[in-house]
């Protein structure tokens, strides 16, 4: 088994498709230029036919990026296919990504159809794709409440018809680990011909499970992993590419590893923040502005003495220049001595016994006491600094 | 096995180690009255010894509520346990939480002692806590990247000492579901008397797994979850509270739940947001502002026919009005149509084409298209509404 797991990244498709946050052509081109600097191995620039923007940041990202597969989404619907060949005409790497709903809930209630026109769809949609690239995408669209059946039998179909890559879009954030690792090996397991395409993940946050989903799906035999800078995405969002990267390089027993230069995690995360406009919450795994951060005692204390003992990730390897102790009523005195140090005040133990008395004080009364009020504290009691 | 499912939320403990985020003892007093009627059984108030605000605040909150078990913190030290017993006094449900580190990091680096010293101490800590309540709660830090067989030998000791409560915490959160849910399993499996205690989950998220931790926990015979409001907590944040009560209450076949009165969660998340001055991300799972929100085309047309093609919770149930079609470069006709209907535009399908053609241009050059953007899109056509 090959254990390169490919990123597919789709922070300028699925990631985009969040109210409030438009990017223009230039703003893409830039995420696009810096996705391929980190080293994901597909991007999906859009959906070509959604809007003329769209076709544009598509066509514009097919001609600039050299590296990375550039890959257009579409319907299973022949229009679709064509405006998105036509975007993607410039690309090195071209991808096409088209595909239909299987689970009942879509095939019955949302499309109005039978399950076997679903197959013929499938296989025309892959046929239609094929006539313009080599690399084609498919999509069982909410497979993640997808009867396994049946979705084996769309992705044997899909294949036969020339689908490189399967995706299993867990649609709804519905699923639980165990449930969607479990799909990815029973047709790991039951497919006719699963050898000549890659198993994709594309899961959603709605349950908070979107990065475990995936990890699963990684455990069972998928080698791509679609997911976007911070998670972002329609509703919950969608995985995180930061989580699923570092879990793999932390887990070394999965032997599984992705090409991505995790150093520029950080970077790329406030890039696409900052362009977006969606602020990402201080305790975001990996690229929070707290991720590194320890404000109890017990926890400083720890980490003053020993990093690994309450960290699992060294922050320079995600691009962080390093973990902070923040002085707040938490904290005890090993961090209050680190910090005095740390602006050139030595103390006695004695004078520290002091010291800390009075920071507790004003620790109750403010939330962090930062370097100002740390002096002024120092200043207030003549300790000699 | 009883399946009911413990929630010990520690908001205002854990989930208060996060800088920039004291609150004071009114705002603690509110946010447990709060978290008493959302139905959690066990509220950590907080570390009584670290700070005099922290005892004050303990102290309050046990006075306060009436129904909900109030607990306080404390290293496995006498002085401790003996300050949070006076804090807890009024409480009509108390419990003490105590404990030392016992991963092999902990012990050998960062507490420089031996096994059979941490074996000794964590006996002692509890039967001191014992003197003072009759509910003890015994924490095995970093038990996440601890042996097993310690484990089980510290948890089979402090069981015998009369812990009632032994909690597994990835004090790191390094685990994968899989590793998280065999040690509680081998924790069942292997410890005389296992069944005198309650196994608890207490999972960090450092790596986007604590949700799927604490499940994996639950499905291996771990009978509380501990958890906070949005997840907020020191570094990447601690478990959330909404997502394994959801997850649970949306995957029935599990056949466990807690008492949560899930229709006051989006209020209870608003709450300690603004209290904590702690924003949540538009995409956080089951509270964030777009949880239930859909720009993209396919997804709009899918909810406008029917809700179930891509949402598995009912925004109602969490507290939420009602699910949003958001207008954006990314919608569809149909989206349009739901729109303007809503505001009272009905259109013939020709009037629909060209209003939609008029739509894409506005929509390329704005994030969101607004009632207003709406209604003058809807002049500028002279259609008649």
């Amino acid at each position: 088994m090959d254990n390169r797991i490919y990123i597919f990244d789709t922070t300028l498709r699925d990631g985009e498709q969040v109210p409030g946050c438009r990017l223009d052509t230039r703003d893409k081109l830039l995420i696009a230029e810096e996705l391929e600097l980190l080293g994901v191995d597909v991007i999906e620039a859009g959906f070509p036919i959604s809007s003329p923007g769209d076709f544009e940041s598509v066509s514009e990202i097919a001609k600039l990026v050299k590296n990375v597969t550039v890959c257009g989404l579409t319907r299973a619907v022949q229009k679709d296919i064509e405006v998105a060949a036509e975007a993607l005409k410039h690309a090195k790497f071209p991808r096409i990504h088209t595909g239909i709903g299987t689970s009942d809930q879509h095939v019955f209630t949302k499309i109005k159809t039978t399950r076997e026109d679903i197959l013929e769809r499938s296989k025309q949609a892959v046929k239609w794709a094929k006539k313009y690239v080599e690399d084609v995408e498919f999509y069982a669209e909410d497979a993640g409440r997808t009867d396994n059946v049946f979705l084996a039998q769309v992705v044997e179909a899909v294949i036969a018809a020339g689908a490189t890559v399967v995706n299993i879009p867990d649609t709804t954030g519905y699923c639980l680990p165990e449930e969607y690792g479990a799909k990815i090996k029973y047709l790991k397991e039951n497919v006719k011909g699963i050898e000549k395409a890659i198993l994709s993940t594309h899961c959603h946050n709605d349950l908070g499970l979107a990065t475990a989903n995936s990890i699963a799906g990684v455990q069972n035999g998928a080698r791509q992993i679609e997911c976007t800078i911070n998670g972002i995405g329609e509703r919950a969002g969608n995985t995180s590419l930061e989580e699923v990267v570092m879990i793999m390089r932390k887990h070394n027993w999965m032997k599984c590893d992705t090409k991505i230069d995790a150093k520029r995690l950080n970077a790329m995360s406030r890039l696409v923040s900052e362009k977006m406009r969606m602020p990402v919450q201080p305790n975001k795994a990996i690229v929070g502005s707290n991720a590194f951060a320890h404000s109890s005692g017990i926890h400083q204390d720890g980490v003053i003495k020993n990093r690994d003992n309450y960290e699992i990730i060294d922050p320079a390897e995600v691009g962080v220049n390093e973990s902070s102790i923040i002085l707040t009523a938490r904290s005890g005195r090993a961090a209050l001595n680190y910090r005095l140090e740390n602006i050139g005040v030595k103390l006695s133990k004695e004078e520290l016994e002091i010291a800390y008395n009075a920071f507790l004080t004003v620790a109750d009364t403010h939330n962090v006491v930062d370097e100002t009020l740390l002096r002024e504290l120092v200043s207030s009691l003549a300790i000699n600094a």
